[in-house]
């Protein structure tokens, strides 16, 4: 075994705190990572608070993982030491099922290894995230970091990239469509920069003009504040496609009548409270609500080679390991602009 | 301008009772219609109390119409004298926009003319329903009755079928699926037909046992029992399709679990209140919740032919057009099984 350090939630009341465990030595298909960053999700802070249930403590959080190869398995074909490479959500399926064939591993229909508070295959050993000095990866959970992506701005793409690039892709957002975005953080950033990149008019939905700058900058073509309600009267059957990464509680089918006949209402973020909406405005105008789930390797790989082609990535703030517990308390009040990156080197 | 005579709602608070109106002559591009049945769509009675708002009185509700050809006007090319003929939910639609030329007119961008509690394309002139005599329409939004299909059992296909047809077609029930029915009323029946005969197994979920037997003969494989938390356990991800027929206020989102991955629960009934759901079993197998409104003139051709080549029907119960009041307080009640048809020759 090989022996690592990392911060851990010891229980769901607890801060995190250095923490010191065993990887698995490195097999004929692993890749030994050298951990430089990694993202903070809202998820880690949920799990680590075990809000949704089920968690299992010490925790090491972290699923938006970049670092260098620092030894590979000697039946390892697709990296080489000194390769950047990250780790998104998941680090091993099952391999075998329809969905893991298509490479969309997310919905392995037999065990999706979760890259922490999960576990391996055996579904006995426990995964260990992100906020970590090093990981052991089989290679195949192993993405390509493409040269050109700062290494701390890429490490969010591995989660917060991957669900929305996901299903902006898959409901056709491109040249000549209108998305709107709802909520500007990390998944909503990551938005509006792969919504404009893709060619789409991009309008972002926000409580207050705060914001309205930045969205420009991030590729925004427009900007509506939430609490205008002549801009909703304006914007009736507006858009092809909605992306909401808010998980506030708030109404949703006002925005319904702003989508077109057919358009898509995708849902990212995971609101604590239940959704009430009238189903009307479905139905009047065959609108739909689409739930969209991170994404397989394959296409995550194409995510990170296309902001690297579109020369895009995360705008973070870098901090150092001993800040995870402020920056948590931060990312509640939504102070941040527009991920933490955990600078492992700190450690 | 012509006579003619059926019954109309004088007001939001009173019974139907016997009218006298007058149709407009029969234009060059014009059917005048001899109407034989009518069927009574749940929509006429929400309608006819202006439960959903802005009704115009009187009104001649009745958009499942069926009658028989009795006049063409000099320039009509897809009709003659004699053929049997039906008119569904509008009788006429702006024919430029994008959704007029896609023949998905129910979608028009400018203004369709629903066949009762609307206007005509200038927007003024009032339109009757089929609770009546006759009916002048321009041929193109009047669709063919093949022959085989009695014509008091092809009533309801101008509306209950067309709106169960199109959203399994778009979303490809079909041989080899699973499609969960929700509701066995007027629409679920037809929901059940039309699923069966494109080849999928199909599933009635019911509040009781009352239904299983009619469930069957219907063309259900099976039959659950909304109170049987059993059922629910053993049926996680079950079923590719789901449509939800009902329109009383009930929890949604145990029904998305039954849902596999990229599954569809489609809504046609409009509840009064809003849905409440949680987001997250939409989220996790990336499931969607959608809208369908009735289908545009060719798709509802093509359910009549598919209809009639498999031979079915609706199942009705005829009534007298006196006992239309009483029809619909039983209505209500969900009594029926599974259309009340209204025989215009008692008029």
């Amino acid at each position: 075994m090989l022996k690592t350090s990392g911060y851990a939630a010891p229980s769901a009341r607890a801060p995190l705190q250095p923490f010191s465990f065993e990887r698995r030595d490195v097999g004929p298909r692993d890749v030994l990572i050298d951990i430089r960053y990694c993202g903070i999700c809202h998820s880690d802070l949920h799990q680590a608070r075990d809000e949704w249930g089920g968690a299992a403590f010490p925790m090491v959080p972290g699923h938006e993982v970049v670092g260098v190869v620092a030894k590979i398995g000697k039946k390892v074909k697709k990296f080489r030491v000194g390769q950047a490479v990250g780790v998104g959500c998941f680090v091993d399926s099952c391999r075998k099922c329809h969905y893991c064939k298509m490479s969309e591993q997310q919905f392995c229909e037999n065990h999706v290894s979760f890259t922490y508070n999960s576990t391996e295959q055996d579904r006995l050993t426990p995964t260990f995230g992100g906020y970590s000095k090093q990981m052991v990866v089989d290679e195949n959970y192993v993405l390509r970091i493409p040269p050109g992506i700062p290494l701390q701005r890429a490490a969010p793409l591995l989660c917060a990239g991957i669900t929305t690039y996901a299903p902006l892709r898959q409901w056709g957002v491109g040249k000549g469509t209108r998305l709107g975005v709802l909520g500007l953080g990390g998944l909503g950033h990551m938005a509006v920069k792969i919504g404009a990149a893709l060619g789409a008019e991009v309008t972002v939905f926000s409580r207050s003009e705060e914001k309205k700058k930045d969205a420009k900058r991030l590729g925004a073509a427009r900007f509506l504040v939430t609490a205008n309600a002549k801009a909703f009267e304006d914007h009736q059957q507006y858009f092809e496609t909605i992306i909401d990464t808010v998980s506030a509680k708030r109404p949703v089918d006002p925005y319904f009548e702003l989508l077109k006949t057919d358009g898509t209402y995708i849902l990212v973020g995971v609101p604590e409270h239940p959704l009430e909406l009238k189903a009307m405005p479905l139905i009047s105008r065959r609108r739909k609500l689409v739930g969209s789930l991170i994404g397989g390797i394959a296409q995550t790989q194409e995510m990170l080679n296309f902001c690297a082609r579109k020369k895009l990535a995360a705008d973070v703030e870098v901090i150092a390991m001993r800040e995870v517990n402020a920056a948590y308390e931060r990312l509640l009040k939504g102070d941040v602009r527009y991920r933490f990156v955990l600078d492992l080197a700190t450690l």
